[in-house]
């Protein structure tokens, strides 16, 4: 939840000059999104997202992001559809920053998740893979498994004693045992990467709503499950639901088959997912953004997470046969 | 701007029970609100705040706000209107906090202020006084003349060599002559008591909207004014802008007129403003809240207010024959 960028009036008025939007009724700051200056704006024409793309964001990858999220809303997914201008752009300029107006979907996020939840969510995923397998642009994962010793290296800098040292040489241990197992050929294409709870929407017991494409980028589909597996299937006290992560499963597979070498995998990237949370996470932690105003996640977390995949034998252990 | 409590979905849940207003389709946290954690709320009947009040507003005064935003609203002021529940209350608890929801009230407040902002100003804020008269209910100014010298004793308290030393003889010394020279009878009602830029909105060359009335209070009319001369009509280098005070004064006197002693007196009250603003900054800068999504204003430009208050002879300095 932020808001970096404060607009002013002129500057709104004259993004809306660029669109058939009508005149600004109302922007409000929203308390939403980490990336981001996020506004909900009313003009005459209905209600939007004005989003402000901040530093962390690379403005290169800006064209794949809102290509992305047009090209999954023409499919019928339900990604937010970017706006497009009197000049048939998505992407403009406000207050010296990158900007989109973006479709406002209705829907809540859930804090409590059930089981259900997760097999509308695997549901989901499976249609996000499936709608995107045509999309034409491509972007590499920067945050997979090269990342990680680097990122493991800027952690153990930046730490200066923070920490329980004892991660370090353990995140280590697991990053060499990634490097030299991770798979090379699994079935591929667009990848969310971020499925959060916060970044879905439930409306009425169906998904309203997949936000925040602002990880998107071309892996194995199965990642993008380990990565759910990480974020939705784990209850507060650390403990793994193997009825959540079987329902995630069994929903996914209603829309697209996985492959055998996926299920094999599938600990496997878990554990990958794992490190790449607890890094980025651990990361932010050291390196607090000063004004953000957001609190950044515990990383302890995601080391829990991956010591319980670490004692995955097989994908039984997440509730399929 | 602030989100400072979470709402889950059963909490929402069970406030939308309690209302006529159908299902919550979406609810954000907005940046925007010190005091409180703000939400705009999006249910099947139309689009709403939900306003979760905090610590730092007393429970027992909510009937107060919340009574005087019904009333302003009802006399054709534009007040966001609290909604009632269906057993007839405006207030409500959600997360362990008394929570209200509001009308959503379009415009935009503005950054930056003409003349003609503040002739609209003036006018308003007669307005709100004469709609305001017939309010049966009334509260004390607790940030009047009695709060300052104990504001001043805590800030003193606080400090520790924080800030610049120069500051404390010279506020204690302008203490000292409010406590002997603030009149006692000048004509009194409803004032807002916080009329800052942000709390006007502003669509197509009108006010479109009046809000947070969390300061509203019994006290001198005049005394609204000379807080609203403070706000409105400094500029950003700190210069002080007559046309805008003529303005602001003109506009006023558009609806309601002053008695000569509310004028005698504008100096002397604007002075007591500056005070009240810095003391109150000073305050909140030495005693930041922890998990507050807010930075605290900067107090010393209310020294800078208070210093060409205390230069000004009559009315005049600020436009008035």
């Amino acid at each position: 939840m932020a808001v970096y960028t404060d607009i002013s009036d002129d500057e709104l008025d004259d993004l809306l000059d660029q669109y058939d939007l009508g005149q600004a009724l109302s922007c409000k700051g929203v308390a939403e999104g980490v990336e981001n200056s996020n506004f909900l704006l009313h003009t005459e024409a209905g209600y939007y997202f004005l989003t402000l793309y901040e530093k962390r964001v690379n403005a290169e990858d800006l064209p794949f992001f809102l290509g992305l999220m047009e090209h999954l809303a023409a499919g019928g997914f339900m990604s937010p559809r970017p706006i497009e201008a009197k000049d048939g752009n998505n992407l403009k300029e406000v207050a010296g920053r990158p900007a989109a107006i973006i479709e406002f979907l209705d829907g809540r996020s859930v804090r409590r998740i059930t089981p259900q939840h997760c097999t509308l969510l695997g549901q989901a995923l499976a249609q996000l893979h499936t709608i995107g397998s045509d999309f034409k642009m491509t972007r590499v994962n920067t945050l997979s498994l090269s990342s990680w010793r680097p990122l493991y290296e800027a952690c153990l800098k930046s730490d200066a004693g923070q920490s329980d040292a004892r991660i370090f040489p353990e995140v280590e241990k697991e990053i060499a045992f990634l490097e030299n197992h991770w798979p090379t050929d699994l079935p591929s294409g667009i990848i969310h990467a971020d499925l959060f709870p916060d970044n879905i929407f439930f409306l009425k017991d169906k998904v309203s709503g997949v936000i925040d494409y602002y990880f998107a980028c071309t892996d194995f589909f199965a990642y993008d499950l380990a990565i759910c597996v990480n974020a939705w299937c784990f209850e507060n006290d650390g403990s793994f639901n193997i009825t959540k992560a079987r329902k995630l499963l069994n929903g996914y597979r209603d829309v697209r088959a996985f492959s055998q070498q996926e299920l094999e995998f599938l600990p496997l990237l878990c554990r990958g997912a794992a490190v790449r949370f607890l890094l980025t996470r651990h990361y932010d932690w050291l390196n607090q953004i000063e004004g953000a105003l957001v609190k950044p996640k515990d990383p302890m977390e995601y080391l829990k997470k991956l010591q319980f995949h670490q004692a995955v034998k097989n994908v039984a252990a997440y509730g399929l046969d």
